[in-house]
C-alpha cells in the first residue's frame, strides 16, 4: 500500500478513536498505526490502578480491546466498512507495576469477515518493557447496508 | 455459610474495590455480593461510551474482569487468601444501546488453586434486560505468603 | 420452524457429519439434533484416554468443535449456507472418569455471518452426569460462492 | 538446566504420552522436546480428517491441548508434580489442506502453579508451512499430595 493510501485511513481511525469517550476518560494514547499494526499506551495514575496499585486488568482489557479492533481497522478496504470487536481472550502473566503500560496489537490473519488479531501488553518498569498479558481477538468486518 | 460469616467476607471485598481506582473512574456499582456470585453495574453517560454511542467493549471487559474475580473471592475460606484473575475470554453477542448493563457472575466451579466463572453481561433498554455479552474466566486463588 | 423444515436439516446434518473420518475414529454419536441445539456423546473405551484413565482433553475439544458448529449448522436457513468453527475456547472443570462422556451444544446468539454457541461437557458416572468442561464458540457462516 | 536434567524430564514426558490411548488412536508422535517447549505433528489420513478432506479441527485441537501441556511439563522441576490441561482458546486461520500438520507449543510464562503456553499450528503443503490455526492456553501445575 502507498504511503498516500495509508495516510486515509490513518486519519479515519484516529478520527473514529477521538470520538470515543471511553478512551478519553481512560487517557490512553494511540503510539503507532500501520497496516495491520497498531500500538496504544497509557501512563500510569492514580484512576486506571486496582487495590494493590498494579494497573487493572480492566484496563490492560479496554487496550486489548481497542488496539485489536484498530489494527484489525487499518486494513479495512473498502468505502463503507467497519469493524466490530467479536471476541477475545487475554492472559495476565504478570502485574502490572510499571510507569506506562504498552498494547502493541498485529493482524495475524486478515480475512473478508473476520480478522484474527494477536496482542501483547507490556508493562514498562524504569524504562524496560515486560510482557503482563498476551491477547487472540476475532474482529468482525461489517459492510455498509444497502440504501 | 451463615450469614454471619458472609457478612465479613461481603464487607472485605466492598473495601478492596473501594480501594479501586479504576472502579470509581468507570463509575460502576456493586448491585449485589452472595456466595459465589457478584452483579456489578454502570449507567450510561458519555464518557463510557464508543463512537457510535454503544457502551465500550473495553468497558464491558471491565465489568466482566472485576465481576468474575469477586464472585471467586466471596468464596474465599482461608486468611492470606486472596484472587488474581488469571485468564478470560469475552464474546460480544450485540450493541449494548442501553441506559445501564449489569454484569452478572456465577462460579461454576470453586478450586483450591483457581476458580471458572462465568458471566453473563445485559444492556437495559427501557428496562428490558438483552444480553450483550458472554463470559468464561480463570481465577487464580493465591496464598499468603509464609513470613 | 415446521417439523417438516427441521426433517431436511436434521438430514443434512446427518450426513455431512456422517462424513467426517474423524468422527468415525473417535466413534461418537449425535444423540439429538434440535434448531440451535447438538448433543453428541462417546462412550469410555482405552483409545480415547489419557495416562491417568480420564478422558483425553483432545476428545473433550473434537467433541465441542462438532456440537458447536452442528449447533450453528441447524439454524442455517439459506441455500448454500455453510458451517465453519472460527474459534472457540475451553474450560476443564473436573477430570472426565466416567463411562460416557455428553456434549451439549446451544446456540446463545444466531448471526447472519457469526454465531455464538455455549456447551456444556457432563461425564456420566455411575449414570449420573457431573460437568467436566465448559466452552464458549464463535462459527462462522459461510455463503456459497457466486459461480 | 544441563543436559543430563533434561535427559530424565524427556524420558518421562514420552513415558506419559506413550500411555495415552487417544494419542495413539490419532497418530501422532512428539517431534522434538525441550525445555518451553513441544512439537507434535500428524500425518494426513482419511481418519483424521473432516468432511471436505481437510484436517478436522478437533484433531487440531488435540494437537494444542497436549502439545501445550507437554511444553508446560518439560519445565517441572519438583518431584511428584505434574501439568493439567486447565483451559485453551484455539483460533482457526485457515483449513489444513496439507499433507501433514505440525503444532508448535511454547511456554510464555512459566508459573509455580499455573503456566502460559502459546501454540501455533502448520498444515504443510507440498512441503510449505502454513499457519492453520493459533492458541492460548493455561496450564495448572499440581503437586504430589502429602501421604
Amino acid at each position: 500500500m502507498g504511503d498516500a493510501g495509508f495516510e486515509a485511513i490513518d486519519a479515519a481511525v484516529r478520527e473514529a478513536v477521538g470520538k470515543q469517550g471511553f478512551m478519553k476518560l481512560v487517557g490512553a494514547k494511540i503510539d503507532r498505526l500501520a497496516p495491520g499494526e497498531a500500538v496504544l499506551s497509557l501512563d500510569r495514575r492514580e484512576e486506571v490502578l486496582q487495590q494493590h496499585g498494579f494497573f487493572h486488568g480492566g484496563v490492560i482489557a479496554f487496550l486489548v480491546d481497542n488496539a485489536t479492533t484498530i489494527a484489525a481497522g487499518t486494513l479495512i478496504d473498502r468505502p463503507g466498512q467497519g469493524c466490530l470487536t467479536a471476541e477475545y481472550k487475554l492472559n495476565f502473566l504478570a502485574p502490572a507495576r510499571g510507569e506506562r503500560i504498552v498494547c502493541e496489537a498485529q493482524v495475524l490473519k486478515p480475512g473478508r469477515r473476520m480478522s484474527v488479531v494477536e496482542a501483547r501488553v507490556f508493562s514498562h518498569e524504569s524504562g524496560e518493557p515486560k510482557v503482563c498479558a498476551v491477547a487472540l481477538a476475532t474482529i468482525a468486518i461489517t459492510e455498509a447496508k444497502p440504501a
